[in-house]
């Protein structure tokens, strides 16, 4: 916003009202005239509510590039799950990868009875060396599918190309795009036009502004609606793999009030620390996790020593269901 | 770590025993020789341990270059307060700086019944534009000491220089060392050797390492203990003040498990963020919080825009103490 | 490379020794042995150099994830141009978008007689919200080819999708893949498979490792060449669009020995400052230049603030066709 | 700068008149009323210039909050050397740190042939570890002094402590902040009250207006003149030790015409890619280098494998020279 100020204002009295509000600014002059910029990590406040301070003549605002993304309601319906602001907690967890048959339809039998909505796991993996484990490809989506209906989950699996949308919004209930392809926009736009709900991951280096932009792709191109998932940015240090921006995840869940959940498997590479960064994810304000587990992290073909172990998947679940709709309350 | 193979032994078979132990590993070679190096984002797993694995001849491991803090208790006591892992939260709140003798004992008569231990209001102010208000001085570090004496709190306060490091000692309960100083080994000496306990906030671009070793530099030249602050790192989204980096605190919580605190008031700059990051600072391990209010925040003479307002503080307190209990059984 | 010491040698000595060589080192021990860890930002040195150093048993390296990328000679030919290290520099210049005809074909007219050997510009156009201008499309290739064909020009342009892909091999002589692109490994596979040399700009957020990794996808999956651009990383200073990495280019070119050009466009996003980093670009051993330049800046459609106008564009060629040169002879 | 737009002026004739011009432009409106806010990574016009175009009502300007510093004349005189645009390059040159007077003796013996004007060395280090070397204190300061009187040459060394800053400053011609230090406004102060020239580098993640406003803080507490550095801002790459960022560098020497130097030294960590970074920072506006360089490079106390062997230091500054008098020729 830019505000404005009538001529012979006191503009410290003004700035002092704004600062009142959350509002940091900063002072342009032109001859007599003042008006004030005020800066993006500022209190989110309506431009009218300003009108009512002496002073101010007018304040301009700048229009929002992502209007579908903003007109979204502030839980959307998956399948037969209400994921975001107010609704209970909703949890995505399975491998990393869909390995074989045997494996994603034994996480399925663990994962149903603890509360866990939704299975993933990755048929297309986006790996950062061609000779990696690049996934089994469409086979591991029937495998994840029929693993995910028979014990009433939900699915949630990556497409990582244009070509591939469509074959994975016919097995998913929530088609994800990762943090490598978040500005893919030709991905974007192909899963987009499935018509399905997208989970769409942070790019690692991506503003919240750049995110929101991205999900305004999908919608604009058909999906019926975007969950945001934070999974953590890049940082400088070494000791843990992302660095998990819990404030953009309060930002998106109380300023914007967007369904938005979380990875803090990603968000750390440390085992040992993901229940900790879930626990801190539910009370920052996501209206959900997404965690990898694995029956024998040491056989994963992908991020095994990040994969929780079946008893912590356990505990944790245990602990968050009443907790998070306890959080909600506070929200 | 480094991980150094038996002749003959199979290296995929204990690169699957490493990562089931949470380890990330890369692979070395020489000859027939396989060597893995254990990457800085794996789990904290103890040497000896490895051993018994199969096909191990050794496990070589680096020096701690900070033995100080490694023998740092889990949780220090400072005045009548214990600060740590499985202590009760420990809250310390105030304004950003001491404005007038009036100002800070109406804030510490708002603050102490809410249950905050410690008064906190600098006197000296570090600040980016020599043209700003630079704090009272000297003179304010007594009207701090004479509010919280007087409604039993305790006072912590940040030394800017090692030439006012005594007076600040004189008069502070707990002696901070700000962002913008982490580095500044003169001062860190010159605190350290006040034998007060320290509080050392994180250097904005540093690493954990980086500020281990700078609480090191503290205990090494006298100081009593060191209490961690973590306050936000700077990051490339202009959306919030700077990122917190919960995945840190949990790490020095769960995992070197030293006390550890956290600023959301610095770490989001947005007034309206700061109860959801208070949360989850808590539900990550943290064991305290410092927290920035003002009975008047549009007259405060910096940081207005984040300082919470006196209800917000009242509510985030009474929400906290019960919870933050709670949370500690988890650990 | 992890460094191990005969039992008995003096580690101190050997690190010295290390050391002298311009290697950083960790040191590790395990009960009397000793071994160190070269660290990433260390000069590069053959393994083997160092075993007649006294007092050490043996080094293990790691094996590059790159092969096919640390096979390709030093410099690549395209079309009729060689592009690398040692050849004379390149230059690739146009506007952002190909926005009409007779904008391209004028733009190529201008350019030419000034010695640029690649004409750039974009058909398809990655924004990052998806209200902006997205490329005039396939037609825009057609357009680019004639302009280019008629004055003896090379053709480079972007490929955003696997499905545009093989229109854009048609038409270009040189496939760019994006900053946003670059960890979209459906697309380097894509690209790939059209056999023709890759402009693979350097993601905004990725380690010199990653790239080189992408580079690979394009190369495993059939492309003739890659030749990489780096086009700035993002960072925390708003005073830069980007921050130009020319570190990242000395490596690549002195140290990989591989083709490397750079975009000072993007780089700063400052007009008043691309003649300056381009120089400084050719001096770190970059083997050419990516300008965005426009006839009319202001009528562009995209990236107009960035574009040099006309006659910085014939003053800067002119200057750095000798100059480059006489930079390569200090190679 | 916000332009404010007249009443029914065409808002987009306007942007496209401010892009021609090289200005990034975000639209705010309020009813029917447009104004533009210019981006920081817009090139510098001056507000005055705006006042031509058609449809603009106004242009509001910040103040400078670096009066100071933007005053400062575009070279400044340091002994008997000019430092700034226009003026010779200025080499800076020596070891880390002056371990002994003979070290230093030798190094000034052998830098004073190849035309370095001013002689480093550190008599206090600040190291991330209190078990690695600190320096030898005030006496290498009188060593470091007698080594360049013999030979003629200026001394610059870092001052690490307000205590310590008048003897620094009695011995040195240039008075060095480190990267450490850029945000220790007691210690900028200290540093100011010498009266001496002061050599500033820039802090890890200091934005380029944080280091101009550390200048400030330097002058206004009466330092003579102030020469800036840029060393390398922290980044997510471990390949190079620093990010050398000579956007910033340009924009220094280019738009706001201040003396500027670089350290490539610290810039990249490898001894491999100095001269080509050196080589770059020169045609990107740089005044002069700060370089590190050891006759023993093993044996050096700190940073030995980024030192340059003396005859790398012979050769680079025998080629830039007469280079950089040719760069200047452009500026």
């Amino acid at each position: 916003m830019i505000v404005t100020l009538r001529a012979g204002a006191d503009a410290d009295t003004v700035r002092r009202e704004l600062a009142a509000l959350g509002l940091w600014t900063r002072r342009f002059e032109h001859d007599d005239a003042v008006c004030f910029l005020v800066e993006a990590h500022s209190s989110s406040v309506d431009a009218r509510a300003l009108g009512a301070i002496a002073g101010i003549e007018s304040v301009a605002t700048a229009r929002s590039s992502h209007p579908l993304v903003d007109a979204q309601p502030r839980a959307v319906r998956v399948g037969r799950v209400i994921i975001g602001v107010g609704a209970p907690p909703v949890f995505m967890v399975g491998p990393c990868s869909v390995e074989s048959e045997e494996q994603i339809r034994a996480a399925a039998r663990r994962l149903a009875p603890l509360g866990a909505q939704f299975l993933r796991g990755g048929a297309f993996k986006p790996r950062t060396s061609p000779y990696e484990f690049q996934g089994r490809g469409a086979v591991a989506l029937r495998w994840l599918r029929r693993a995910a209906d028979d014990v009433g989950m939900h699915v949630v699996t990556e497409a990582m190309s244009a070509e591939d949308a469509p074959v994975v919004a016919e097995h998913a209930d929530l088609v994800q795009v990762g943090s490598r392809n978040m500005h893919s926009y030709a991905l974007l736009r192909a899963v987009g036009q499935t018509g399905r709900p997208v989970l769409l991951k942070r790019g690692m280096a991506a503003t919240v502004e750049e995110w929101l932009n991205a999900a305004e792709y999908c919608l604009l191109h058909g999906a019926k609606s975007v969950v945001l998932c934070e999974r953590g940015i890049r940082s400088f240090d070494p000791s843990t793999r992302n660095v998990l921006d819990l404030g953009a995840v309060a930002l998106l869940a109380h300023v914007h009030r967007l369904p938005i959940v979380v990875d803090p498997s990603h968000g750390t590479g440390r085992r040992e620390l993901v229940p900790a960064l879930a626990r801190a994810a539910m009370a920052s304000g996501a209206a959900g996790l997404m965690l990898e587990t694995h029956d024998s992290p040491g056989d994963a073909l992908s991020d095994g020593p990040q994969a929780l172990l079946p008893a912590q998947v356990a505990t944790l679940l245990a602990e968050l269901r009443p907790r998070a709709t306890e959080v909600a309350a506070h929200a």
